[in-house]
């Protein structure tokens, strides 16, 4: 069979097998998941050595990505397992009510049917076959049908055949879980068929926006969550840089090139007011930058695209270079003003990996001139001190109308599995900012309402 | 300034008031609502007056109706008042936590901005311009454009000159909430406007799929929740016209007509089994139908359509007339087989009015054939009886997949506006299967989630 074929046929697949989801009782579900958990925790050396060998990211990142894999599975298994979703109303009769009766009327939370996953590059477990797209459409009741990421296809293969045996241990039909491996075609013939109900993405804002634009235009429009990243700002207060400069700097320039910089939420662009202790600040994170040694990316091509696009931002007009990229995956860092930020429109262009750009505004004045431009956001970071407090009250409404999450006197990398959490914003950070594909809410995606009008009792 | 320019100008005056409905106390835009629903029914006899002019609806129906928008104001004013929907979730840090801290995380809903609602034909007064578009959207604190509906232009002025008085009164901005009017292009430059972050409407399924595809081209894509409307057939099993045959034929004939047929819940379309009893059933609701009085429709437009759908129905081969609308608003039926309904792709489309199809299976074999082909509905209706009981629980998820209201022993026309209704079903019915227009549920679509990290106090 085509790559094509085997799309079909697992479609197919997956929406025969819709109805025995929809009718497993949740706990048989919650079973599901949490042996999916155990059967990964079992066999974590194997998946360790082989994610670690195709995704170039150390063994602790990867063995801490396994234990958020487990717990994000164990999670949903608790939460429908205690009903936390189902959203159940029931509103009695009121047969005698005039001038017309009321019926009997019940409303729940049912599955949206088969969910296409596409994992990413990324987090080739927690955001990838069994990770938290997967994780909370099976929670819900969906059958999945996984594309495997062609950075970690080894670990896909042995992920995937961890949660099929896992279904088929329990008995559920072998379409409730299936992987599609192919070309770019092939996650078009996914999302364009009839058999899918809704599809999560975490990827780039090209690949993003494009399945987006076809789930749109089918006979039947789907949704699509798609995570597509940003350039998460913060905002450097003066305040904070007179209380704490050196351990901003510090801790700046950790966050930027965390995991050699590869995280959606990795804080791109700093925006400071002109002082001699944002010159100071510029100055450490520039002397920190330099000192951290070049890591390996994910991919070649992402390496690639790492220095061409960070050699493009350095050779813009008013762009200084502070610490220049000349390989993969070694940090970099640029310095501008807001004007210049402003008029070029490449600038606020995501660059995946460890390059950050410190821009320089001359007054608070200035730096608003960037939230009518400023696109939607994963996240946005405000840092201040002791004297900052009416800054804040003024910056955060404008923030807040641009991000799903806002972070006080941190960073923003390190997303917290939890029902705090929103991960997910404005567009272009994410394809619906009602939504978010981190943590317990994640699950709403994929239910869907419908009432029961006066239902027969041999129905319950 | 032209139609388009003052679209223009309406969309910027919202955005401009959207920071202060965010900043609104939930209390006061509870007052809001709560003085909208108390200036209508001050005004009732001059409200009830105009539309019923304009709308042809007699005066118990508009009456009931504008009784029905006052309470889903109070109802939503409620809901916000006790804070129902904020689905506020505190995360308290955990500082000394192994390997790393958790910080504090809040999140909570918060409005998505600027919403712009198209009213129906249908409902002057509980889905236009004060309706329940419009009422959830103010509860969630999202300025409002309403679109002006053609039908009723005078009754549309009316109300939303008291909206914009309750919002003069109580010191909102003028931008919470503005009516516009005019062309086609009028409502496409309001859903293209960039301001605009949502959509409502409820009307035809070509105009809701046009409008869902240019928020889909958008460079930044929003939402629009379209209410369709389907044909809500009704599945009449064998028990039940054993049981109860004539009262059912009453029970339809009046649901078809009621209003002149013109809900979007009328149910267009009755399946049954080949009997006696099933061809009782079709005599007794073709004498019914054949003694309605012909009544006035909505508007002329409305009135054509009607005439040349039904009449094309009735020309359809393999169509027996049983009653023939000679005139606009005048109730009509038809018969055929399951077969020639599901090879003739007109027939399962809706005709807009009092216009009924009886579609005769052999068996429930044959009558499950239509599962696969038949488009979403609002609403999906069984009919049964003592005898009927292993039949329901065969029909209950293969419909339950196709609708978003499942009725039993009754008929879909009435909408309640509670906590149990979903009133939207898979597409065509609505443009999203997970959310409703109609009751509490209605104010999810204009809510989006934001995680504040580590808030300062000062902030709260």
């Amino acid at each position: 069979m085509s790559e094509i074929d085997l799309v079909l046929t697992a479609c197919q697949r997956a929406a025969d097998a819709a109805p025995a989801m929809r009718a497993a009782d949740p706990s048989k579900l919650a079973v599901l998941l949490e042996t999916v958990a155990a059967k990964l925790a079992e066999k974590e050396a194997e998946i360790v050595q082989i994610a670690c060998a195709e995704s170039h990211l150390p063994v602790p990142r990867v063995t801490g990505e396994l234990g958020r894999t487990t717990g994000q599975l164990r999670m949903f298994a608790n939460d429908i397992r205690q009903g936390k979703w189902s959203d159940h109303r029931f509103v009695e009769a009121l047969p005698d009510r005039q001038p017309m009766p009321r019926p009997q009327l019940e409303r729940s939370m049912i599955p949206i049917g088969p969910v296409a996953v596409f994992g990413a590059s990324n987090f080739p477990l927690a955001f990838s076959v069994a990770g938290g797209d997967s994780a909370s459409a099976l929670a819900a009741g969906c059958p999945v049908v996984a594309k495997v990421h062609p950075a970690h296809p080894k670990t896909s293969e042995l992920v995937g055949s961890i949660v099929s045996a896992a279904v088929f241990e329990l008995g559920f039909p072998a379409g409730v879980f299936q992987l599609v491996s192919g070309s770019n075609e092939v996650g078009a013939a996914l999302v364009t068929n009839p058999n899918i109900k809704g599809v999560g993405f975490t990827g780039s804002k090209a690949v993003g926006r494009h399945l987006m634009d076809i789930a749109a235009a089918r006979p039947q429009p789907i949704p699509v969550f798609a995570e597509m990243g940003s350039i998460n700002p913060i905002f450097m207060l003066p305040g904070a840089l007179a209380d704490r400069g050196e351990a901003l700097a510090t801790g700046y320039t950790q966050s930027l090139t965390m995991g050699v910089g590869q995280f959606c939420t990795n804080p791109g662009v700093v925006f400071g007011i002109a002082s001699p202790e944002w010159d100071a600040f510029c100055g450490s994170v520039a002397k920190g930058v330099s000192e951290v040694p070049t890591g390996t990316m994910l991919t070649e091509d992402i390496g690639k695209s790492y220095c061409i696009n960070s050699a493009h931002v350095l050779a813009a007009d008013g762009v200084e270079t502070l610490v220049k990229p000349t390989e993969a995956g070694q940090p970099g860092l640029a310095r501008t003003t807001i004007e210049t930020y402003l008029e070029n429109k490449d600038l606020p262009e995501e660059v995946f990996g460890p390059f950050g750009i410190l821009v320089t505004a001359n007054s608070i004045e200035e730096l608003k001139w960037l939230f009518p431009v400023l696109e939607g956001q994963l996240t946005g970071t405000i840092q201040h001190g002791t004297s900052d407090e009416e800054l804040v009250k003024e910056l955060v409404p404008l923030l807040e109308e641009r991000v799903g999450r806002l972070v006080f006197n941190g960073f923003p990398t390190g997303v917290e599995v939890c029902e705090g959490m929103q991960h997910g914003g404005p567009y272009p950070a994410s394809s619906d900012v009602r939504f978010t594909s981190v943590g317990n809410h994640a699950i709403l995606r994929w239910l869907r309402p419908v009432t029961f009008q006066n239902a027969p009792k041999f129905l319950s």
